[in-house]
């Protein structure tokens, strides 16, 4: 059992898309059996890559405007307070909209 | 895949502890196959009953301030922005010591 800040934990830059950070809140390294914990700030003007992978996401949005492009290319807006799930092998991308940090935790199986 | 804001799920009551509701943000009813993406309010005054199961929780605070019980009934202060990790099969206890709601994020596995 852990209790931590999340700036304790540094954030990694993403090479891919543009502007991106990621901080791994929960994962195996700490003892997490199942499922990662991590926290995405994407920098005003940033954005993920347009991908695919065979698992899901589960995002809740912590501050900021975002958007969430599915599989058809459609934008749904993101904000404060908002979920958004993306079923395993469908194809997506995160965008910062807004004129601040778009930060988001987004979980993945392990 | 879907968006939606928290507020479109209705909170439950739980009948257990002290003025504490839950909505189920992401389940299996929506399609996720791994885990269960949670978001629980505790009233002022409200806690969840100090209790031990064979799963984990991940906790990401979102605001209000409230206090992690461990296995030896040390309590662990708690604010927006923490992050918890609680091991399988390890006594424990959320307690709301504010003066407002203390929300936070809890995922469990499916």
């Amino acid at each position: 059992m852990f209790v931590r800040h999340h700036s304790e934990i540094v954030p990694q830059k993403i090479e891919e898309g543009k502007g991106i950070s990621i901080q791994w809140l929960i994962d195996d390294k700490v003892g997490a059996p199942n499922f990662a914990l991590r926290r995405f700030t994407l920098d005003v003007g940033g954005y993920t890559p347009y991908h695919i992978h065979d698992w899901e996401h589960e995002v809740y949005v912590l501050s900021g405007k975002g958007s969430l492009v599915d599989e058809k290319g459609t934008e749904h807006p993101l904000r404060e307070g908002d979920v958004a799930f993306v079923d395993p092998s469908l194809q997506h991308q995160f965008k910062n909209i807004g004129q601040e940090p778009f930060i988001f935790l987004c979980i993945v199986p392990l």
